[in-house]
């Protein structure tokens, strides 16, 4: 016999299901909905149930979009330059980016990494569609802004290669490597300060 | 102009409200329910629009039950001792009580802890309902289940008093104070401690 009622057992399967989410979690959340007003969890029904049917993809940089719009509304924007293209992994680096404020040029969202333990493939991301992209919009620079992890970087050294074989006249570069801002040198990790070291700037 | 589609950035607010989740978390939760199929986030938001049309309250225990029963089939339940009353703070004490299978008693749900901050006094609780309970069904043990927190313990204490005025032949017990089973008496804190040695057991 269940102790809880089935609606509240539901619920807590289903919030179990998101990432990092075990079940105690999910207990709390579900206690905090049943807890809070009936229109907290109606409105986040309602923005559930539409989810899929309100997104859709930018067929040129693959960025998330409003349904009903055509091209993403950053690469349609005539302030944004067309010629300097950040490669990304994920929409949600296109909004980290966006967040500094200091790029002005537009975005390449590559749809993952290569993993072949997932049995992805260079195939399955967006890169033949980066280099049309680029012949047509006559790009001058791309910037590969993946993870610096190990599937990130074998990714961005796919793009980097089939970017200088096919259009050899544009820049490749990649975001720097280093200290990050606020950490102590004590507290950095191996890597982190190897490449911090490697990739010293002369003042 | 918002970088991410209007529903996912509503999607993000909604789930930020859960308890602990800010925004990367809901982020996170946003994005996997986008990547998932959309049967998934359909279910979700089924679930979640009839929550609170499918719970209801049990009018004798006030444990959560299905919305159309009655009263808690644990309250029901021929198999279960009504003279044996344990008292808890919410329904999930109630969940985490009987997956042990050692209890064989009924329970009743406070409601919570009388908080001054937060302006919740005894009256806020169900105890004028248990008092009620307890004498109908005569029972003969009370055991205090409460959380042991400050606002828990002092719960317990009103709950006890009123007992001993009104039903002075119930006798009330409370859940053992102790050492928690596989914690090291070096990583205990000293609460605990000092109350695993203020309850001794004599062998």
């Amino acid at each position: 016999m269940s102790v809880l009622p089935k609606a509240v057992e539901e619920l807590i399967e289903e919030l179990g299901q998101l990432p990092g989410v075990g079940p105690r979690t999910a207990e709390r959340y579900a206690f905090y909905l049943l807890r809070a007003s009936p229109a907290v969890s109606k409105k986040t029904a309602e923005v559930l149930s539409n989810l899929h049917d309100k997104v859709a993809t930018c067929p040129v940089t693959f960025m998330l979009i409003d349904e009903g719009q055509e091209v993403s509304a950053l690469y349609e924007s005539v302030v944004r330059d067309k010629k300097t293209v950040a490669v990304v992994e994920e929409p949600l680096d296109v909004a980290a980016i966006e967040s500094t404020g200091a790029f002005k040029g537009t975005y390449h969202v590559l749809g993952g990494v290569v993993s072949p333990i997932d049995g992805v493939g260079p195939e399955e991301l967006h890169i033949d569609e980066l280099l049309t992209r680029l012949n047509k919009d006559q790009a001058e620079e791309v910037i590969l802004a993946t993870n610096p992890s190990v599937e990130g970087e074998s990714t961005a050294l796919i793009v980097q290669k089939r970017i200088n074989e096919e259009l050899p006249k544009v820049k490749v570069s990649r975001l720097a490597r280093g200290l990050p801002s606020g950490v102590d040198i004590e507290y950095a990790d191996q890597i982190t300060l190897s490449k911090a070291l490697e990739e010293r700037q002369n003042l």
